[in-house]
C-alpha cells in the first residue's frame, strides 16, 4: 500500500516510543504509517457512507484521528470499527444532534439525543466555554448520549480555548464497588484540563487501575500488571491480567476511594442531566448507549490577570519536574507532558495503525 | 469529671464503632463521652479567650464538635489543639474575616486573609451555594486561606442546602508525584456531596491513600496496612507504616491517576484564586498557611423536576447497596452512609474524646 511497514516485536516497542505497548497484545505486529491527512479522509468516507453529512463526517474522522495522533491508541483508529458497529446496529443514531432542553443562567441541561458521542460531547463542551467567557464558569448536563471516546479530547479543547475544563462521563456497569463483587458503578473517566502556553495540563483518567484493554494486552505478553489491578477468584489482589478478566473484578483506583468517587460522578452527571446512572445502561459494550456527562469550563481570564495565572500553571507544572525523580536523570512527568512528544512523533512519522485494522478500515 | 469513662483495648473497638480505629495509637485510651454541647461551649470559651468575637467562637467550635460528632476524630477535637498553636503562632489570624477580590457573573475571588480556615471555607460555600440559585452553577475561589480541616463539613453544608457541592483544597507538599521521590504535591483533599433525603452521599478524600495520622496508628498498635500504602527505603511498595514514616513516600490514590489529580486540582485553585499553589506553601504543619481552595455548588432545581433528581440519587444507592457483597450478609456502602450511624451514635452517647485530650482542652 506503500506506507512505512515496521515490525514490532514487544520488546521494540521501547525503540518506538509513540506505540504504545498496552495497545497491541499479540508478540509481533505490523504496523504502518500513515499520513495523518489520508487516515482522516479514509474514516470520513466510511462515515458518509453510512449516512453521515460531508461536515460532521469529516469532524468526527478528526476526532479519532486526532486520538490516535495524541497516542491513545485504544480510543482512536484501533475504536473506529467498533463504533461503525454502533451505528449499524442502531445504537448511536448518526443523524442526531444534541438539543438544549432547559437553561437556567450559566447551566444548561441537553438532550444528546444518542447521536455519535464524540460529536456530542464536543458539542457540549463548546457550549460550556462559551458559557464560562459568559459567567465565569459554565456548565452542560448532558443525557442520552453515546460513549465519547477520548475523554482527554474535550479536556484539550477548553485547554486550548484557554479555559480550565472538567467533564466527566458514566460507563455501562464494568466495576465492582468496593466491598462488592459484581460489577454495579462505572468506571466514569475524569478529565481536567488547565491551560498552558508551554503545554497544557491534561488528565484524563477512568476509575478503574487498568482497563479490560489493558489486562488483555498484558495477558497476550504473558506479562504481569505494574501494579495490582483487581481480584483473583479467590478475592485475593493481583496483578495477574487473566485472572482479573475472569473474576470480572477490576480495582478502583484507591480501592475504596475511586469506588467511590466513581459513584458520585455517576450521580451528579445523571442527576444533573436526568439522563441514566450506571446501572441504567445496558451491559453491553456494544449496547453501551444513553450515557450522562457534565462538562465544566472556568474562565479565570475576567478576573483580569491572565499573566499571574499563566506564572502560577508554570510554576507548579516546573516544580514536579524539577522534584527529585526515581530514577536518576529521568524527568517527573505531568499529566499531558507525553501528548505533545507523542503528537510531534506521529504527525512527523505518520498514525502508527495496526496492518489488520487499517486492512479492515479499507474494506469497510 | 462526670463524663462516663470508657476503656478502648484496639481489640475492643469493635465492639465501639463510633470509635475508629486509626485515631488512637495506644493499645489503651480512657475514652470521655462528653455531650456535644458542653464540648462546643468549652471549646468555644478558649476561642473567645483567644481573642475570638462570640459569634465566630460559637461557629468555630460548632464545626470541630461536629467534627468528631460525625466520625472524622482525627480532624474533630483532637485537632483543636494544633489548631489552637497556629492561632497562637500568628499562622492564623482569628480576627481576618473573607473578602471579595473580584466578581464575574457566576464566579467571585476571594481572599481568605489568613482568617481561621473552618470559618472562611463555610462562608465561601455558602456564597457558592447562594451563586448557585442564581446561575444554576456558582463558584468561589479562595486563595490566602487556611487549613479548612474536615473537607467533608463543607460538601455536608452543600448537601443540607439541597445542592451538589464539590470542593477542593491544596495542602502543603506531603506527597510524591508518581516517578518522584520527594514530596512536591499534596495529598489535596477533594470533597464531592450529593443531597438525598435518606441520607445525604458526601465522599471526602485525600490524594494519599493513607495519612500521615492513619501510618502512626497502624505503627503504634503493630499493624500492617490494610493495603500497600507507600514505599520503603529501597523503593518497594509496602504495608508497613513505619517504613514509609520513614521513607516520607507516601502513595497517591492510584498510583499515577492520583498524583495527577493531585497536580491538576491544585493548579485549578491556585490559578482560579490567584494564590499559592503547593510548591509555595511553607512546609511545616504549623506554619503551613496561605492555601488555596474551590468551592463549586450545583443547584439543578432551576432545571424543575427536582423529584426525578431524588428518585435519580436513591436509584443509585440502592443499586450499589443491593450489588453482591464479597462478605454475605454485608452490605455495600456508599460514602457518607457510616457517618449518619456515627452521628446518631454518638449524639446518643456523647462525643469520645480522649481523656487526655480533654484534660488539655481544659487547662486551655
Amino acid at each position: 500500500m506503500g506506507h512505512p511497514k515496521i515490525v514490532i516485536h514487544a520488546e521494540q516497542s521501547e525503540k518506538n516510543p509513540g506505540l504504545k505497548r498496552e495497545t497491541w497484545g499479540t508478540q509481533i505486529v505490523a504496523m504502518l504509517r500513515i499520513p495523518f491527512d489520508e487516515v482522516q479522509m479514509r474514516l470520513a468516507e466510511v462515515l458518509r457512507g453510512l449516512g453521515f453529512s460531508e461536515e460532521r463526517a469529516l469532524k468526527c474522522a478528526r476526532l479519532f484521528a486526532e486520538t490516535t495522533r495524541d497516542g491513545v491508541y485504544s480510543h482512536g483508529v484501533n475504536r473506529f470499527g467498533r463504533f461503525v458497529a454502533t451505528i449499524r446496529n442502531g445504537s448511536v443514531d448518526r443523524n442526531a444532534e444534541p438539543r438544549v432542553v432547559a437553561r437556567f443562567g450559566a447551566m444548561e441541561q441537553w438532550d444528546g439525543q444518542r447521536g455519535p458521542g464524540n460529536l456530542n460531547a464536543w458539542a457540549a463542551m463548546a457550549r460550556a466555554i462559551a458559557l464560562s467567557s459568559e459567567h465565569g464558569i459554565g456548565c452542560v448536563a448532558m443525557a442520552n448520549t453515546n460513549h465519547w471516546m477520548r475523554g482527554g479530547t474535550y479536556g484539550w479543547q477548553a485547554a486550548q480555548a484557554g479555559v480550565i475544563g472538567m467533564c466527566w462521563t458514566n460507563t455501562l456497569p464494568n466495576v465492582p464497588p468496593w466491598g462488592g463483587v459484581e460489577p454495579a458503578i462505572g468506571n466514569n473517566p475524569l478529565v481536567v484540563a488547565v491551560p498552558r502556553a508551554k503545554g497544557h495540563v491534561v488528565l484524563d483518567m477512568a476509575m478503574s487501575q487498568f482497563s479490560y484493554g489493558a489486562l488483555e494486552g498484558y495477558r497476550k505478553r504473558g506479562e504481569l500488571l505494574p501494579v495490582d489491578g483487581g481480584f483473583d477468584a479467590e478475592g485475593k489482589l493481583t496483578r495477574d491480567p487473566g485472572a482479573i478478566e475472569k473474576s470480572q473484578r477490576l480495582l478502583p483506583v484507591g480501592f475504596w476511594k475511586g469506588s467511590g468517587l466513581a459513584m458520585v460522578l455517576d450521580m451528579v452527571a445523571a442527576m444533573t442531566s436526568l439522563g441514566n446512572a450506571t446501572h441504567a445502561i445496558a451491559n453491553d459494550p456494544l449496547r453501551e448507549t444513553g450515557l450522562s456527562q457534565m462538562f465544566v469550563a472556568i474562565d479565570p481570564r475576567g478576573f483580569g490577570d491572565a499573566a499571574r495565572m499563566a506564572q502560577i500553571a508554570d510554576e507548579v507544572v516546573e516544580s514536579v519536574q524539577h522534584s527529585r525523580p526515581v530514577v536518576e536523570g529521568k524527568t517527573v512527568r505531568y499529566p499531558g507532558e507525553n501528548t505533545v512528544r507523542l503528537r510531534e512523533e506521529n504527525r512527523r512519522l505518520g498514525l502508527p495503525v495496526e496492518e489488520g485494522v487499517w486492512d479492515e478500515i479499507l474494506r469497510m
